[in-house]
Parts: structure tokens; C-alpha cells; sequence
């Protein structure tokens, strides 16, 4: 089964576009979690009991790992090998490098970690793309629409007729031949969503940008999902890991997921209707 | 002491702007090395050791590391550890994500492995790169215009004055206000890189793309140095690393260095006489 085959049967079967953001700071968890052996680990392994039932995808985020060093990347390692099969495994990564290194980071997301899919920048282009394009099975996620300020600093640069996140639009729909590409489009730019989502009609969104960032849930929703009410999914990290600071951190989560998965389908039913 | 004055420093000091790209892949390295029991380490500590009185810089390429997963993490920390302190460290990370994540990937390579300099994506705008620029003893290399086929797909796309890499050039001069930025601008396309040159004439100069890569020697000394034959450190990976396949590897990388070496400071001498 191709990657977006996949996504899309995971959505359904759990009735839910909800992928938790694993962003494990440990400056922001419980005071408590510090004590623990692993803390990273410890507390992802929580947020992920509490919150599975409810979840499509996690996107692990490696930069919150890194921090640590290989103390963080292996706390990393046992969380993705904690997480179920029956959910898509988002390394979000955001790597892109020439051919032979592109190759490599391949091999560290999708055979050392086992991760379904990833988070690939585009400016190096195509061929820095491709290693994570040739296994039909494993999927990437192309940033095309940032959530940030600074998205507007080059992911607009226009040639008149387009902007640049319109140009990797377009490219990335060209490179969907194995139907495993996808687009990272925030949710902080609706109307930059609505134009990505007509540009490249079959390609998954990752939406991040809802929750502690501020984006309006009805229109990235109205705008993210394709005409079948799925090829979408709507990351939220912070708030869902620090929903609260204190022992109940994780059951506090599990509430938020909640709100946020019946919420999305509350607006994606009256869109549908 | 400012990144940038410091990079020259050492490049004047050790009178050499060559740089070592430590892309170290175990499927390329002496077969005997597989039997070591750290084998990334081993090859790279007699490396470092063979080219060291030659180099002005090293470059870890994290994507061979994080292919061996939290072991592949922990070779890396201890190769960069290893590094004498009158070489310039550079994290060849490419990375570069929204600003509290960003912040999190400059704690880990400026201050948990204690790089020097990042080499940065710019797809996501100056508030992405802020984070890397904050502290002036430490650097980032802007991604400009790199080495491959692939980077005429983004970095060539253009509003009609200008392309997007030469947008990036413009925008990392105006980084610069705390002199510790710098530009990865490719040897094999020497046109576009005398144009970078020309839009930033103080940014150093990271240049992949000779050796294995096929770059021309005398037009990337003469287009990448500045008035004064500094601001450009010239990446070798592959000629240095892989230079024989025997026992003799570490002398044969020193060979070539020194070969290197001699190259670009007889094509600069030529140029500045």
C-alpha cells in the first residue's frame, strides 16, 4: 500500500485528522517528569497512552531531541518503537541535502528508526527529494507554506505569475508518481492553503499552525481537506503536551485531543453536508 | 571574537582555506575499519590527526552520523570533541525550522556539541535563523546556491530582476550584523557564484563542490575569496577521505590535503599579484 493510501485508511478507521506534536521540552513538562530516569521518554510514552485512542499520526520533532544529544536521539529511538503500528510516524526532520546525503538521512528515518514518513525542505530541489520519494511505503511531507513570520521572507519571493510556495506546489505534485508526497501548509495563512490545495488537488496536507500558534480551525479545515474529507492532517504540539503542568499532565491531554479530533469533524461534517 | 574574524584568523594562521568534510560512510572506508570497535571514530581521528597541520576547518556532515542512529549521535559528539581548538568546527546540519524549534537545534549543536558554525536552510525566513545568529562567536552558513543538478529547480526561480539565491544573498548580508554569517555557495556554478560575491562581499564563503564533485579549481578561488584572499573556506569530502582504500588512508588523505592545499594558495597568489 502506497504512503497516502495508507494515511488516508488510518484516518478513517480512527475517524480522526489529529496528529500529535511530540516537541518533548523539558523546560515545559511537569516539574516532577525531571525526576524520572528518562524524562523525555517518560513523559512521551504518557501523552501517548492517553492520547492514542484518538490520534491519526504523532510527528516527532527532532530538533526537541537533538538538544540532548545521543542521550535525546536514543529517548527519540524508544519513543517511535513505542508508538503503535496502527498509527503513521511522522519524522519531522525538515532535512534536504544533496543526492549521496539525502541517501543517508533516508537510511536514518526510514530503516534505523523506522519512521513512515518525513519532513523534507525543498530548496536544494528534486534530486534532494527523491531518496525519500523511492520507497512507495514511506512518505515525505514537502514544506511549502510555513507557518512563521518569516515565510513571507522567500516562500513569497514571486516571479509575477507565482510565488515560490506556488512553484513547489506544482513541483511536488509532479513528484507524487509513487502517490507517497505530501505538503507542509500552515494554518496560519488560510488563504495561502486554499491556493496550495487547488494547485496540488491529491497531495496530503501536515497542517501545522492550529493550537499555541493561533490559526482559525474552520478555514484550515474548509481549506486543507481534499473533496472526500480526507488527504489532511492537523498537527497540535504544544497544546496538547502542556495542557496541564501537574500530575495530570497526560489525562489533561487526552482531553485535549479529544476537543480537538471532534472538533475538526465537527466542521469537516458541516462542510460535507 | 566575532565567527567571521575568527574563521579568518585561523585561515591566515594556518595559511590554508581548506576545509575537511567529514562525511564519514562506512560502506566507503577501508575494509579493515569495519573491525574497529567505533569504526566512524577510528577512521576520523586518523583523519583529523593526517590533515590536521593543513586544515583551516572541518565539516561534520550529520546525515552519516544519524544513519547509525544514537551510536552514529554519540561518534559524532566524540569526533567533534576531538578537534583541536585552532580548527573552525561546522555542523553541516542544513537545518532550520520555525523559532522555538530553531532555538532548540542551536542549543543542541553550539552548545551540547559545541560547534563553531551550522550550515542553515533559509526556505523558512530570517525569524528561522535568528536563533543562529544570536551569539557572535558562533556561525551560520546560509544555504545560497549549492552544488547540484536540483538546484536550478528553487534557487533559480526568479522575479526577473533577481533569483531567489541572489535574494538569499542580499537578505544574509543584512544578517550580518553581529559579522558571524557566512554563505554555502557551490564551486560548480561559478557564475552564480560571482554574482554572490558581488551582492555579498563580506559574507564568508563555504564552497562544496570541488573534488569528487568536479568543480573548477581556478574559477572558485577567483570568484569566492575576497579583495584580501580571505572570507572562503574550500570543502573536501570524498578526494580527502577516500583517497586510498588500504591501510595507508590517513598519509593518502594528508597528500591530498596538502595537494589541495597548495592548489588554492597558488591559484589566490596568481589572483593577488
Amino acid at each position: 500500500m502506497t504512503f497516502n493510501e495508507r494515511l488516508n485508511k488510518i484516518c478513517a478507521a480512527k475517524n480522526s485528522l489529529v496528529c500529535v506534536g511530540l516537541d518533548v521540552d523539558l523546560k515545559k513538562v511537569p516539574q516532577f517528569i525531571l525526576d524520572k530516569k528518562e524524562p523525555q521518554v517518560y513523559f512521551s510514552q504518557a501523552i501517548i497512552d492517553a492520547t492514542v485512542e484518538f490520534a491519526a499520526a504523532y510527528k516527532i520533532n527532532t530538533a526537541f531531541f537533538e538538544a540532548y544529544g545521543a542521550a535525546g536521539w536514543d529517548a527519540m529511538t524508544k519513543i517511535v518503537r513505542y508508538l503503535p503500528d496502527d498509527v503513521i510516524k511522522i519524522a519531522d526532520a525538515k532535512r534536504g541535502d544533496i543526492g549521496n546525503t539525502s541517501k543517508m538521512y533516508a537510511q536514518a528515518f526510514f530503516e534505523n528508526l523506522n519512521f513512515d514518513a518525513i519532513t523534507i525542505n525543498p530548496y536544494l530541489g528534486s534530486d534532494s527529494i527523491a531518496p525519500f520519494l523511492e520507497n512507495e511505503e514511506k512518505g515525505a511531507f514537502i514544506l511549502c507554506h510555513t507557518t512563521n513570520k518569516g515565510a513571507q521572507d522567500f516562500q513569497k519571493f514571486s516571479n509575477g505569475n507565482k510565488a515560490l510556495y506556488e512553484h513547489v506546489a506544482e513541483q511536488a505534485q509532479t513528484w507524487n508518481t509513487r502517490n507517497n508526497c505530501g505538503l507542509v501548509v500552515g494554518a496560519t495563512y488560510p488563504d495561502e492553503m486554499k491556493h496550495v490545495r487547488s494547485l496540488a488537488p491529491e497531495l496530503p496536507f501536515l497542517v501545522p499552525g492550529l493550537g499555541a500558534q493561533g490559526g482559525d480551525f474552520d478555514l484550515a479545515v474548509q481549506y486543507a481537506i481534499d473533496k472526500n474529507g480526507f488527504g489532511a492532517i492537523f498537527n497540535f504540539s504544544r497544546s496538547i503536551l502542556y495542557s496541564s503542568s501537574d500530575k495530570d499532565f497526560a489525562e489533561a491531554a487526552g482531553r485535549t485531543i479529544q476537543q480537538m479530533k471532534n472538533e475538526i469533524i465537527r466542521i469537516k461534517k458541516h462542510l460535507l453536508n
